[in-house]
């Protein structure tokens, strides 16, 4: 593991970034061929929250947040901090103060791979927090990590830069350079289902409009009038 | 596993369902003889959701809701649709479109063995669902399952039919013939509980209000005036 | 195991607990030199709870909630009811009658390393609760086991008589004899952290005001200008 | 739940049964249609252990393996005992001196939704377990469940006299009236496998001999000579 | 928390500890009341290890394992190592080289509620330990814990002293006082159950030799000579 | 995600990976500045396996084993086959069937984070699996992943032709261009380890050998002759 920190990243072209905040995780994670999902173990800390910005990266070790205050120079607005952890761990590695210093660089949530605390603030704040556990655990400023390396979070591998967009729903990770492309499938992706909500709230039945009942029946469906006697 | 949709089943009678709704999960499951209770990370995907409704069912596997799609055809209102999942899986495989089309249909809510996503727009639509996860993992539609046959969710058999009760407590089944009863029992426990609410509230001790002094004593529960010195 | 029950107990001061209740768990478990911390599992039944007071212990057995009953009678206005259990359980152990007879004799919350059901009713009560689980799970009365003797709860050693303080953070326990040394030495933390919080408002960074750079780089942490081409 | 405890039931034909236990659990449960499967986490408690029965089921609760006792009067030379729990328990239900009164009666094996101790002695003795846990935790004699009614076991329905399978591979349940077909198919399905296998050692390649290619490239696989530049 | 290395600490009788040892986890659990016992996620990494020794204790941080180099010297021949963490971590606290370091001072084995790894050549060495998870993950040097003060290790608080006996079942520990008391009881409760494993043997059913039928007939259990038709 | 098979990867020298192969994997770990270990969860289905080769990797999804059919012709002797996951699964996607195949082309063995089967015959083959569990659940043959893309893989990003280090310890992976130096540091750390190992076998304290008293009295750490009176 290299110790460094990266000073200059490219970032995702944040008018893009933007487009996807505004599709949501599920539109962006199907119009990105179902890639890039963080695992459903990742839950905001207060409901509602959301968040699409471009990565920054940390990689922690477990009980230890030092990497975190390293970070925090590295961020601009506009970013998302993303918290890897070298080992399963719950602590609290972030807490009020780190949200009101990311805050006042216009840092648009955190990703952490690990646990938070400060709750009820970072809810009155409205600092969107996506953590997988929440822990008053206190933690140390001991070992050395990385920021602005590439950094597996949640089952993701994030690259500085990438594009993050977090909501109820989870957090799905976009590379940086398909941001655009995968805006536009997803502008056309729901669109879409407009249509189809307006439909299916009419009564129609998604066996019909999606064409399934002949693939269906070719697979070997069998259709009874009543349960079979045992 | 056979891979069939059965189109009639029998439901539970409808007026005693909506009894069993109004005790709610916990008393319906004390009422019947403490059976029923699905698991308990079985969890409502918004709080103070709840649903009383005749069960129809689905068998589907990791990663794929087609089952889901036909299953739809086969609700009527008044319904809850059950999904149990052949292995572990927390996919999502179930949001808003498919609301919109339970919803057309008069269905009350829907208990999903696996994942769901749109939570937000759930929420806003006060479509119930009670789910393992929440994920916006997207799913295939290419292996068959089944509908309306007896399906293992969350710990329980639930036969096509039977009576589901949901809230923020969790989801208790009730078989088909035996919602009556149950109800009845049900309103008799919560009409004792009543009197003992108040009693209770007024400073009465269960010790005596459930004569537990005698039992206690004679099982060799002995007091002490201060801890034993060690 | 001793299947005793100990009626007099030594609690802590009642003022300085109210104190560290003031504090909030993460500054008390800061405060207290990163002690005292229950594991994160035990979460908050309803968001916005807190509960600042002194234990009373019950060591349960799985799928029995005897001993609750027992315990009721122990308790006074300012106790928090602690449960642990003789292995790991989420059975459904206390419910809003439980809550109706605790609440009516003072007591300002529960910690119980079990599950909980009635969870609506206790919101809407206003009692809080510290569970591991939500479970509608009905449980018999048939084991003793012990009130006011030590138990481990979620990972902690809890004595009769101990502060507990719980939040949305989760849940803390500080030795009886402790508590007026941890809560000035949370005050002061606290006080300290205004001043903190003003200045990283403003934009300082806190690899500035802590004074980390000289040790990080001591550490050998580099910072390099763009990503080592691989 | 009925409190029952059946003592006459149909038990799968035990020439059939024996032909199952031959074919494995994996070649059963593939020739069953994928069904019937226990979750992973039933692990037999040494390996190598092997068992091939008619059920005999026991709803049991959590920390009480009263029922236990009670089902051994019922079990004859060829079952396997499978015990549901009405809740997730890690407890220690069974252990040496029930197995030796299991192994007096001829019975194969014990499958159980909780804990097992005793271990070494159990492995000594040769007679096999399957469980969720090992644990030495005692239970309790105090509460009523079922024997020989349908009960839930690491998510399969089990209904007595249905055929057991349990091998290092998990446990697999037949439906009593089923097993004179799964053991047809399974048996052709061995026989093939072992042309296949041959084939397959020889350098074939699945690709080619389950002819995979051509639905490969209709679903869009794409074969690249080197990854494409980023 | 007080970071401190108690160096004189009490131990348990050591010809009481190896009574213990000789009686097994299972009889020793029960014969002191069914206390004691650690969670069964506490596993041997090799089967058929055994131990039974006096507890030297350690405070450990996640990914950190300073104070077990500094626990080595407080230990001596006929003591067993318990190392309880500050939060849930699974990191490779323990080697060949520290099993090296307490087997040369007659150290016993190794319980600890975190990682262990070079489960190879501490298999060859015939060190057994007691451990969470198995995993090669490094830690460092960084944090104070403590030596030789009570420990909460999977859920049992441990005091400097205390008999810890170990084998497949688990992991039990006995306080210090107790041992003796403990050990003729479960001598007793082994002598007992020679005479029933016979019984058992031989076709007693355990229904009659523990006189269970009447207090089932009273409880209200019903024998039915089939199931009932539902 | 791109749904293709890269046929040409550049795999890491093969002399150096068997290099790695002997030093195993908790020191490659750290040789490797204790990066690239896969999470702990990773068991070897038979204890004693060891593979040492180089990656050939697959995307799977939940319950789909078709990629894993496509992958193996592209492997060759001295592979590893390293498959990932798009979300949590622990179906049997493996078998003794793929195990022939992969055997007859010289893979040295499977990573896999999900499921396998056959576990007795795969042990007698000699063929080392390490998976997240051991399931008979079957899989389809439905959708389309990728062979020889970047993987996640049980938290590590495993790159087409990366080392793949494997025995007891778990699974640790390191970059294709970094197996010369990491193996060359892996080398000496053993050779340091041996006299290392003698020396405390001899008595000698790590707390000496590693010079770790001077700053654990600068830390703070404080011996005690006995416990502090509470």
């Amino acid at each position: 593991m290299k110790t460094v920190v990266v000073r200059n990243i490219d970032r995702a072209d944040a008018a893009a970034v933007k487009r996807l905040g505004a599709l949501g995780v599920s539109t962006v994670h199907e119009a990105y061929g179902r890639a890039g999902l963080m695992k459903p173990y990742m839950r905001p800390i207060w409901p509602g929250g959301e968040a699409a910005g471009t990565a920054v990266t940390v990689l922690a070790h477990p009980g230890d947040n030092w990497m975190i205050h390293v970070a925090v120079e590295q961020c601009r607005a506009g970013d998302v901090l993303v918290v890897g952890c070298s080992a399963d761990n719950s602590d609290g590695m972030f807490g009020d103060l780190l949200a009101t210093s990311l805050k006042a660089r216009g840092v648009l949530g955190l990703v952490i791979d690990a646990g938070c605390r400060d709750v009820k603030t970072l809810r009155e704040m409205g600092f969107p927090v996506w953590s997988k556990a929440i822990s008053a655990k206190g933690t140390v400023k001991a070992a050395l990590g990385a920021v602005n390396v590439p950094v597996v979070c949640a089952g993701v591998n994030v690259e500085p830069g990438d594009a993050v967009i977090a909501d109820d729903d989870g957090v799905v990770v976009v590379h940086r350079k398909d941001v655009a492309e995968v805006a536009a499938k997803g502008e056309k992706r729901q669109a879409d289902e407009e249509g189809k909500r307006k439909l299916l709230a009419s009564g129609a039945l998604g066996l019909d409009m999606y064409n399934m009942r002949e693939p269906l029946a070719k697979a070997g469906l069998v259709y009874l009038d009543k349960p079979e006697a045992e």
